[in-house]
């Protein structure tokens, strides 16, 4: 008898996304619970929203929408139990922790270090693109920081991020959570659910 | 002992709009469900859009985010056991069906009336604004279209519609289907259930 191969969802995500925030505080349990395993997938935002002729979020550009987003988050925060303070800059630039979680990518602190950089910003309101702030999360997982932080500025690691982005363009995506699950793309933290399902092979739980 | 007053949603929808039909299909069994009475407010999406500087659906100005919603549409439908065919053409015109259905309020073929004219547009890929198409539907419903459609024609209901739609923007919709539920907005097909749970005054259901 031969083990089936794991399964798996992608999870691709910018640090200053405020859904991709939800979705990286619930995936890990979630998918735990679905037999399936995470590969989580740092990617900048800002240059797919330049492609489309934005120069920052949609919820900047479209006040409308914004001001709804943040009692939406503020309502889907208290849903699932997580804490939520309202960042007071928006979105934040998140390129140094972007390459460490990359950097990080195989190793055993790396959901965690992703967990802590989300929290950061939507929990603490915190900027989590200085080298300080990465700095105190890394000494927080007790890994040796200022080695990791050399390494994450590395030229490979600079053009891993880039082509992180590429990929991003390439498969389609526009936003940010999105999940890759058995060939299929799923946009947005309430697609999560359906995302694992798929991955696990079981149908998605529809009410009516 | 005084009767409680009764729990209310309101379920602002455009007949063009998709994640809206998704809502018209589900929204009558949930609310009956969760001892909310529906409120079926039309409205149209297009001189929204247009306030954005836009001349169409966004579906239409991004093409990575059409593309995608036409597959997360046939996902959605699926499991929400729901029929879905593509329109061929979209968003669709629906200032006539609006009309009729502001005609309508109140009456008890109001909702009925609505789901049809989805169904025409999302799952049989038929123009729902010519007088042919609606008046197919008033005479299934056993309702004299001659007379109402001459009645929703008048001037009294024009300048309703476009009253709904400036009602629309000025409680901040920017998208449809918008639901608003004591006091609070709601915007999209996946936050119906908070929406309805908010209304009847019970938390959200979340999981992780």
């Amino acid at each position: 008898m031969q083990d089936s191969p794991p399964r798996r969802i992608e999870f691709w995500f910018d640090f200053g996304s405020n859904y991709s925030y939800i979705s990286a505080m619930r995936i890990a349990e979630l998918a735990a619970r679905n037999g399936v395993e995470v590969a989580w997938n740092p990617f900048l935002l800002g240059p797919i929203f330049k492609s489309f002729g934005w120069d920052t979020s949609p919820f900047v550009l479209q006040k409308e929408k914004g001001a709804y987003t943040w009692k939406d988050m503020a309502r889907q925060c208290k849903k699932y139990g997580l804490p939520w303070r309202q960042p007071s800059s928006f979105p934040r630039a998140a390129v140094l922790p972007s390459r460490v979680a990359l950097f990080a990518q195989g190793t055993p602190w790396h959901g965690e270090f992703c967990r802590r950089v989300f929290a950061l910003n939507f929990a603490e309101d915190r900027d989590v693109h200085t080298p300080e702030a990465v700095t105190g999360i890394l000494e927080q997982l007790g890994v040796p920081a200022a080695e990791v932080l050399q390494q994450a500025q590395s030229d490979a690691i600079k053009l891993r991020l880039r082509q992180q982005t590429e990929m991003a363009v390439a498969r389609g995506v526009f936003g940010a959570p999105t999940f890759f699950a058995a060939g299929e793309m799923f946009w947005g933290n309430d697609r999560l659910e359906d995302a694992l399902a798929h991955a696990a092979g079981t149908p998605p739980a529809g009410s009516v």
